[in-house]
């Protein structure tokens, strides 16, 4: 018989196959060829283990395996579609701690009073259709069939028609809702997508927060001048004073001291040319943080220095928050019990936030949830060079595999 | 008969009609249908005044008056092409300077020592071809066959082509080329395109110096971590740093203290996505100043800046010069005579750089220049707005009038 090891290893080569783009990291949108490749793989493990295997009408995948007693089931898993050219390990390492946990059950066989649910989950980068964590919003009842038909893909197809020729029945969907009677908690698993475990060399990482998320638009209007006629004086130049702004926007987090996070990614210059005065500067601040005061205080801090940088110019500017998503807690209890088993197993963790949405963010809406990371190389991810050791992998579905004998109320 | 003023006006609307781009600013390419309509114009015009009109192998066209001695010619004029959807003064101002001034010798019976020429020069923007002060380039040597081979405008025609079918032979374009024993001097008459006269509530500004341009490339480069996941410490942002370096740039031309500027007008952001750190930032800094020692300064100040921004981090940077142009002095006994011109007749007057290059620019190699400017409304040019009120542009050419008295030692 195999090792865990090798079992985590074997699961992860075999998912690999169902790609897109071989050689150039993963593709595997939701409700394509790669998708159903996929899901028959996992189907096919569920099955061995005498689970009853059923897909929502959102097209997650199940197998549960039942309780002695009629409770509400715990649900453990992540996502199995991927971005385009991603990695092998972001949603598919939670999906094989689901499939390696529901294994290790069987083979001790355990019984547990709740009821257990492996979950492969559908569309949470949104690849495809645009449309992230659709399998945990589905689930939360935040998606019905008028968005099944607006949704499309590049090609023009409509998740509702994707749905009807992958088998389902889009106008259905409504019937993926589950409520805190039937799904007593989700615990998934997932790479940190970021460097800390690594540098802290820690084994795993217990989520306390997945943060909230504001994007701020800012548009600062000068005058394209010359820039050759034009004296310094006498120009308003938007890109002077945003930079005078991005400069100090690191401060502003810095000074929460709670992790807190803002990014520039996105700045255009109109009209872009190397010998006009700007006219515009379009730039997106990106604002994370655990806390939402936080968020509104550093949104704040912006304007106050957008305010400062364009005082007596001509240069104006205008605001409008894009995305504004508060931030989500773990269930405190799961994050108890995760802590202890780790701290049982001898394992290192670091208490951390998760800077990136998570189909658990979208669970929370509903029902407790829990969120374990195993480390990144490098901090990488949505690249081909992802990648996560499988020993370290193992590490975080042995914490969970503890948690779930608590949590389900191992009888035996 | 008409009086100046009308002249001026009738002259500048007879030619706004060879355009391309009616209602939408003008579009008057070279070697085209708009070309061949205001060159055509022009040429009875100045037959009308009994002129030697001619064309030399690179297009530009000529209309000479004797004098009354075998002496180099003075020539003056500007451009007649015109970048697209731009304004219908930049480069026509100084054609109709030109033929104004030929007229005013024919009615006063002037006699000078000094042949004097007008010129309407062909491609100064460069709109068609991308290949900017040719007719002046041309003029001083430096354009020959091969170069007509090679440029080609957007539909794949080359210039050697171009000239062809409009009924020029290219493989003569080295006979274009003129010396100091056959221009004694050219003055040239252009829209200011910037805000200082206007601004001042001055008559003319009458330009010392061409500015040098230093084109620098600035690339910075960071890692592209996840906005969400990677601790603000852990950054390498080459936008932070990067924009520590744009907020201090205005300073380093204001300490020159001598009109020098320097302008951000390109900036690209990679890979541009509101959630990532940015991996690269690459932007262009224009600097233009009357002293490349100022031009040298102003980027080891920039160089300077980039190390202190990105010191202590694991941004790096690379500096690369795309183009450098040093400083054109105009000739100073003719920045003197049309200083004393101007106040003899009672005008106000700055001294001024162009912060733009012009034909004479190139002319200046290889002979005396002097270069006024008119007043531009709101400093606006290269667009459908730019305008000079025709009383404005009449004192300018009254100084030039003056001074070609002078200078071409009118004898009568």
């Amino acid at each position: 018989m195999k090792t865990r090891l090798e079992r985590i290893q074997q699961d992860l080569e075999n998912l690999q196959q169902f790609n897109a783009t071989p050689e150039k990291g993963l593709t595997r949108f939701s409700l394509t060829e790669e998708d159903r490749g996929a899901r028959e793989y996992l189907r096919g493990e569920l099955k061995k283990l005498g689970l009853e295997v059923y897909e929502d009408p959102a097209g997650s995948l199940f197998g549960r395996r039942e309780g002695t007693e009629d409770l509400p089931a715990i649900v453990i898993g992540s996502h199995f579609d991927s971005v385009k050219n991603g990695g092998h390990f972001d949603g598919p390492a939670g999906v094989i701690m689901a499939l390696e946990i529901m294994r290790t059950l069987k083979d001790q066989g355990v019984k547990t009073r709740y009821p257990i649910e492996f979950i492969a989950m559908i569309e949470e980068e949104g690849g495809r259709f645009g449309s992230g964590v659709f399998g945990s919003r589905a689930m939360a009842g935040l998606v019905d069939y008028d968005q099944l038909l607006q949704r499309k893909d590049a090609d023009g197809v409509s998740m509702a028609e994707a749905f009807e020729a992958f088998g389902f029945n889009p106008k259905e969907i409504a019937k993926a809702r589950r409520t805190k009677d039937q799904v007593k908690a989700f615990i998934e698993l997932h790479i940190e997508q970021g460097p800390i475990l690594e540098s802290g060399h820690k084994d795993v990482g217990i989520v306390e927060f997945i943060v909230g998320i504001t994007q701020l638009k800012v548009v600062v209007r000068g005058r394209p001048d010359h820039a050759g006629t034009t004296p310094m004086a006498m120009r308003a130049d938007p890109l002077v004073v945003a930079s005078k702004v991005i400069a100090r926007i690191p401060e502003f987090p810095a000074a929460e001291n709670n992790g807190s996070v803002a990014t520039v990614g996105v700045l255009e210059v109109k009209p872009g040319a190397s010998n006009i005065v700007p006219e515009s500067v379009t730039l997106t601040v990106d604002i994370r943080s655990k806390n939402q005061e936080s968020i509104d205080r550093i949104i704040e801090k912006i304007t106050i220095a957008l305010d400062e940088a364009s005082k007596d110019s001509k240069v104006s500017y205008e605001t409008e928050i894009l995305l504004g998503v508060k931030p989500v807690p773990m269930a405190p209890a799961i994050v108890d019990i995760l802590k202890d088993k780790a701290q049982a197993l001898g394992f290192s963790y670091e208490m951390m936030l998760s800077g990136a949405g998570h189909d658990a963010m979208i669970m929370g809406l509903f029902t407790d949830v829990g969120l374990i990371f195993v480390p990144s190389l490098d901090g990488r991810s949505h690249c081909p060079e992802e990648w996560t050791d499988y020993d370290q992998l193992q590490k975080g579905i042995e914490v969970i595999y503890e948690t779930i004998l608590q949590l389900g109320e191992a009888v035996q």
